[in-house]
């Protein structure tokens, strides 16, 4: 199963999409909960259980649907759940719960259906590039189709109920994953990380809630999900957005002008790094190659690497999609050394030829 | 005269001399003052102009002697006096003045004799690898020869007199240049230069007082030279020396057997920097070279790499002999980028083949 797995799930990275330079991916996702039925925290087994029977007719019977893969979670080893999750196509919340939970996959993966997560539902639609609305297109329409089945929990004063009040409302999250190596470097980043979030709009790392932000990635979306149009909540989300790929690609052209050196010896101590080191973890290894998408930009490795190259690798050093290329155990240390390794391989060839 | 003056002061270099492994090199130098002359520090400058017409004539009136070569500090440029220094064949001490200082060199730089330092005379033999012994003798031999021409000041209660009293006595320094990677990745090495320290050993860096140990790089010698014979003193620093020697070789042994990866990724992590980065100072490179030593002995770099070329290397990173070989201006980022270019440029051919 696994080795199908990580190969399926990183199928939505099948391109770059728009301002690939520095929006590596935008998402939306909906949360929904069946009318009539306890949130699936308080449920019983049979309660959970006749939720996903429901969701599972409901997307059978839709020809949008017809293409469809669902996987059930409590199939899968603990290693196959961790690939999903780094694939961003289930969150943290399902990869640790298994019973009667699944998820409703697209061929392309790009869109997902999960059930019986925090909500009973959480669909979401990611896409490579600077597209928020069209994932927000994308997962409406999915949203639309199986409204047309199922009756969703909805007060008419507060919108979409949800487990937890933070997503009711629209149910609405958007979000980006930027790559602001600029900011970062000139040292800009922090300060309006906090304009940001003092906007309403929360600043997190490459996976999540609870995770910091890893190299130069940052992931933003909305925080408020109540009072607030689907369609108000994505044009403020752009708006902001919007001034930040404008700072962000000013703060780069800054750089390249006034110390090109100084960018040049980042990027190739990070590649000497990741192609010499005999031990590395995830962290580092993030934090290093998207230092490497700057030396795209700068085209230092002509056509050897690419956005594309580099978002993939993002997700295949993570530890389930290294044990299941590289059928290596679960301890730490020899994971770290795989990761090496096959960062050695994957890279090498990106000759330095500047 | 740079250019010229950097390949001969290298020329000490030629081996790499037993133990090399851990011991780079082997350093005894005397401090004499002429009877009846003012010290240099409270001489008038015909004072000073005595004492180097007198060096100089006994220096030219003996065989021993012939091949010497006299620099003459006033002639050359800073950046010149620095390439003396950084080679180990003058004090910092005599960088810094000129007036009718000079220092005669031997053909091969293992011999050199500087002429109003701190004290008038300060006689230096500097060989590769473990060769204390040798050092002294050599320098001995000077001494003597010396004395057949000049009166040192002498006094039969305190021995050889000097300017600074902690030089009193024999006047003689004897030292060693450590490499001691071992004792720094299992974490010992400060309890162990605290132990040393306490029975009455200094422990510098690369370039003597005032420099802090960079890299893996510790230079040992005694504090002591009055009260104790020249032979007790060479004695007392080789018992240190031999167990230190022993200490390392096993903390080597150890991280080898059971840490052979964390090994590994050190060594290739240097080496990755030094082979990418763009923009490097002196002190970094100093120790990314020093841990590169360790990757000879674990045969990563086959014969392209050997001691030889390392003890090089860590002089000509130096910021004299990289603006006279590189001819690069004196401001520090372009120095940094020459030495970056320069050290690619050397170390890109130990192919990476493990």
């Amino acid at each position: 199963m696994s080795e199908s797995l990580h190969i399926l799930c990183d199928r939505w990275l099948g391109n770059t999409g728009p301002q690939s330079d520095i929006v590596v991916s935008s998402r939306a996702r909906l949360a929904r909960n069946l009318a009539g039925a306890r949130f699936a925290r308080s449920s019983t087994p049979e309660d959970l259980k006749r939720v996903h029977d429901a969701v599972a007719a409901a997307i059978s019977a839709e020809p949008i649907f017809s293409e469809f893969h669902e996987i059930v979670l409590a199939d899968l080893s603990a290693a196959e759940r961790s690939i999903l999750r780094e694939a961003h196509l289930i969150s943290p919340e399902l990869e640790r719960h298994t019973k009667h939970c699944a998820v409703h996959l697209a061929p392309d993966a790009s869109i997902s259906v999960m059930v019986n997560e925090e909500d009973h539902i959480r669909m979401q639609a990611i896409v490579t590039g600077y597209r928020v609305r069209e994932a927000h297109r994308v997962i409406n329409e999915v949203d639309d189709t199986l409204t047309r089945h199922l009756q969703f929990a909805f007060s008419s004063r507060l919108g979409y109920l949800t487990a937890c009040p933070t997503n009711t409302g629209t149910g609405l999250r958007a979000s980006v994953m930027l790559h602001l190596p600029g900011l970062v470097m000139n040292g800009d980043v922090e300060k309006i990380i906090r304009e940001i979030a003092e906007h309403g709009f929360a600043v997190r790392g490459l996976y999540g809630e609870g995770s910091n932000c890893t190299g130069d990635l940052y992931q933003i979306s909305n925080e408020v999900t109540l009072g607030k149009s689907e369609e108000e909540i994505i044009e403020s989300l752009l708006g902001v957005l919007d001034q930040l790929i404008v700072r962000e690609r000013d703060a780069r052209q800054s750089l390249f002008n006034e110390k090109p050196v100084f960018v040049e010896d980042a990027i190739w101590r990070s590649y000497g790094t990741l192609v010499q080191a005999r031990m590395i973890n995830s962290a580092e290894a993030i934090g290093l190659l998207s230092r490497l998408r700057l030396g795209i930009e700068r085209g230092h490795f002509h056509d050897r690497l690419t956005h594309h190259d580099l978002n993939r690798l993002l997700i295949e050093i993570q530890p389930g999609h290294l044990m299941a290329m590289r059928k290596v155990a679960e301890e730490t240390e020899l994971r770290d050394a795989a990761r090496a390794d096959f960062l050695r391989e994957r890279l090498i060839d990106i000759a330095n030829s500047n």
